[in-house]
């Protein structure tokens, strides 16, 4: 079968790989039906993931169908419409039993890193009850792709935020896990949302699909003035930094006011300054952190009850024979791309670009 | 001038009344711009509130212009828009600063039951500072008419309800608490809220406006059955009993899955049952009481933003020259009286009915 | 070996039974070092559980050494000491996801009810890994043996209490779960927790060891207003209702302040009465339910830390060979009994009494 | 009256003063009989502190005894034993209603900085209904003096901690901030606390006092690894970094468990380094600030039920006269001290020295 293989830091190619089996009594074979591409991609390619593993085949956030299960697996059949968690956790060590299955002591980020992922026909998922959320009937494969890594981390991030009706929340970063993040904080009753973003267009998507109500470009205006000017000079009640920009740290503390949490999402490559002198009498709460898979069931709640909807995100689809043209259009942002969603491999199409 | 007199049981009359003045520091006189009838009135007018006072002017609901304050006011100004709570506390005591404010030990219910209320031309607001909440200019009188009583109970409601995004929520009742119980939920991020009511005007209503997902009439269907239905068996995750019917405390501990949080807002004249044997591993929790006027400011920024609307309550308005068809309508629900609103006297119109 | 078998409604009796097997890969078969006599074993006798299954081995508060583990178990092998909870559960369901582990759909109490349980030389206990906590080197069989059960109960009840540090803490009922639920809510930090009991020498032992500062006998002084005394007239911040007795129920929320949670642990028989209109003002959460065994490491944890010690609840022990003596003696309150201990099975003692 | 001036940058010195008067109708004034020393006295006299006003009395720490009040104290008269809050508020503001007193938009720390304090023999205290936390018959003036700064501060710590029962709790600095954030730690329900200093004599007097279970000095031995130890290699529930010196930010982190909280409750004269890439994964949650006086009848609640103790902090008391050689003795922690305290000025005594 098709399957994007990462070889070597650097080399990223559309190749022929062999067919996933079943190898643990809890796995489950699942025929990919839509997938993405996600900017870890983009890291472990450029050798940013020490752990990745060559070889690997790409894809961590994908839909499908179950088409074989272990024997172990007793919550899905074949035939069953899945969207597959970026993270496997067990269940039942110190940290699951809390809340935390991101820190799973016997899981993690496996798929598309550690083992075989979901940029391909079919890929092996392993501890399926726990990996996999039943997509309703009602909702197709495109709605349920983005359950398992970027709606669950934008989902996480507001959970964390506690936010309160009526407060005035801050997204920095309006790319995919920004707009999941706004949509998710939207779910605890903000009175106003606050979308900043260097990238016109993402604001004005944001605030024409009701993500946000205000937005502002920092190369335009002032963010923390901005905000200021609606809380009676207070500052932001949340602020969610998922800019990861030079500067957006200090953004985010600096518009946030006493008292306030500041969720960090984004990631930097270098250290930040956290100058607690300057911010003397701010009380400010900061919490870290990166995407909690635990909530899936949730979410897929939430989408068919349509409180939650990605399609915004989705700029362009092409099937598994252009993935490679893909990884550029994401990559450098062209024609306004936010998510390129992967179809199934089409046998009788050519294959424009095999390496990125 | 005009107001409406609680005389003695069994009578409230239209009448004329000396007009109010400062008699403490911290009090302001407010010009009635917009009161309601609320069916606290009709309990005093029935004899069912001992601790209100023979003579006192009604009306606990109300927003207008403060036109004077007292010495020790420091938030307000005459000219001030202001809706008034119906509770007044001190922000000092043991409760108070628990933020129970509906417990404070100075304050509580007065205006319209202990003291001179709203259904009037002007009125004396004591506490000024702490009993008003200023009316953002974009806002107008009658869509923060409710913003002190009856809303403020809804949003108590919801905000103790414990609401998780994807909940499923049950109220039992679409009268006016109820409807302000669903617009408050729908803050927390529930995937489907389900009104219950009798009254399938009421129901369609709720619908319509986007207050609730599903509607079921006890009379036609199954409540219980209807939410689980909904929620693979398990029932709802939060019920908030507003109806105060026969049978609907029981409906709603029934109608509740294991662990849910079922929040009484209903008043009921007789005890009710409670058979615990009967409910043994649903490990319920039941939160009771009423309204607390403590987050005001947040409900007045909520409305200005778009996201609380009480409008769609105010099915007739006329001055307060009809004020007592206004108790008759309001009390037998003729017409489809959701909330009668009441605008100034207007001295060149007749007065229909004097006495209720 | 030998086992306490429930017969029939009316008779249980110390018999001779087949050794258990591994019949799943998550099983593990325990050699039961030290078991209880709970008030459960009582209601099951007196056919008060109907789920309880004739002829099923009773006892569900144990603690032992596994000799023998499934192929599925991970987390222990024959040797390790372990106390067992009295709940299973899966840690996958929509319950335990939430923490609520106790309505787990795929578990629930089974030990000694559904299925073999532990007052018996041997037992089987269904996925292990769940089910069992490790018992620290530093700790005997003894200090662990409530760990699953009556410990795990009063650790529930304290939790959802919602103490907050300088509370005022009431506990009506000091039997074992009132004394276990006075030493769980100590870790909350309350200022002063009163005990009301009809029963002096449980009084006087909770307050010697420190579980207490105030004792009260309702036969004696007024347990309100002893409560009231010692908080400016307020009442409780947390009342725990242990007892089941006739009126504790509403001993329960009259001695509450407004605002007060109550928790309602005791079982009754007949439903109580809820006066809401009597409460009117209070405010009241009321939170009920039962043991739930999901932070059983936690509690051996402070246990090993010697923050939790059972062991003043322990006033007899004996072998399995007198069990039935203590089935009678732990009914009747016998010398001062609060809990009786069985040892393992000495084949050379003589068994004083097979059926009770 | 004797009064302790802040002269200017680097000089403090006993001198004379008049005699505080009412000036507003909260005010109270206080006659001083313990006062302390205080870190922030010490940044004062450096010039640390740009807002302290020359000339003015220093000291934000005393209790005593109120010898009259304004018309407009509520709750209290003279002949009143009280406890001083090193901030007022007014409870009325946004963050005073969120709880948030130390961000009061009217309040905040005066006394001793803005307007003349307590290390002196009267003292002028404003909105006394909110400053002063009355005394209880049975506590001394030297048990309660604590209550509204250092105790305060150690309190609030342990409150924004997140501490759960059987958690294992780091506090990194043992002086009189790190000793009373362990003894309000303990109100939590940690199975085990660690203490962390390189003074051994600290570290030994926590101990011996019960308010840590285990004690590492960071010269000797491995912190982190120390708590790894003590949790299965996770790392501590919680952190309280209380020491502010060099490195010791890194180290809470570094100590810190996946989703754990860590406060930061010292003050740092540089910004400290955030390398969030070298803590992906960890998930945690960084609490920032400082005092909040707003629950000092809780703390004097707890030290009347012998639930908090300061005493141990008191290595030295002598009266107003010798403050300035308390000042070097606090400044330079001779004598083992940790805390100075201030008895009266003795007219009969010499005065050792009058500038620092």
């Amino acid at each position: 079968m098709k399957a994007v293989v990462y070889e070597k830091k650097g080399t990223v190619r559309l190749t022929d790989v062999s067919m996933p089996k079943i190898q643990e009594p809890r796995d489950a074979i699942v025929r990919v039906m839509r997938a993405s591409i996600c900017s870890s991609d983009l890291h472990i390619r450029n050798g940013g993931v020490p752990r990745a593993r060559e070889g690997v085949v790409l894809g961590h956030e994908f839909a499908g169908e179950i088409v074989e299960v272990g024997a172990g697996v007793k919550r899905f059949a074949p035939g069953d419409r899945v969207a597959v968690n970026v993270e496997s956790f067990c269940g039942e060590c110190f940290f699951c039993r809390r809340g935390y299955v991101n820190n799973c002591v016997e899981g993690g980020w496996e798929l598309g890193c550690r083992i075989d992922g979901g940029q391909a026909e079919y890929v092996r998922v392993p501890t399926a009850d726990m990996s996999c959320t039943r997509i309703p009937a009602s909702i197709s494969y495109e709605q349920a792709l983005f359950v398992g890594d970027v709606l669950a981390t934008g989902y996480w991030a507001a959970g964390i935020g506690e936010i309160k009706p009526a407060d005035v929340v801050l997204v920095l970063g309006a790319g995919p896990t920004g707009l999941t993040t706004m949509m998710s904080a939207r779910l605890y009753g903000p009175a106003v949302t606050v979308a900043a973003d260097v990238n016109d267009a993402r604001l004005s998507l944001a605030k024409e699909r009701g993500l946000c109500d205000v937005t502002v470009n920092p190369l335009k205006a002032d963010v923390a003035e901005t905000v200021r000017s609606l809380t009676e000079g207070r500052g932001a009640d949340v602020v969610f930094e998922v800019a990861g920009a030079k500067n957006t740290f200090e953004l985010a503390w600096r518009a946030a006011r006493p008292n306030a949490v500041v969720v960090v999402v984004a990631l930097y490559e270098e250290a930040q300054s956290l100058p607690l002198h300057q911010m003397y009498g701010k009380n400010l709460t900061f919490k870290t952190g990166g995407v909690d898979a635990g909530k899936c069931s949730d979410i897929m709640r939430l989408i068919e009850a349509g409180r939650l909807d990605t399609s915004l995100m989705i700029t362009r689809r092409a099937p598994l024979n252009d993935i490679i043209v893909g990884y550029d259009t994401f990559a450098n942002q062209k024609d306004g791309c936010i998510k390129w969603v992967v179809t199934p491999f089409e046998p009788d199409k050519s294959i424009p670009a095999q390496q990125f």
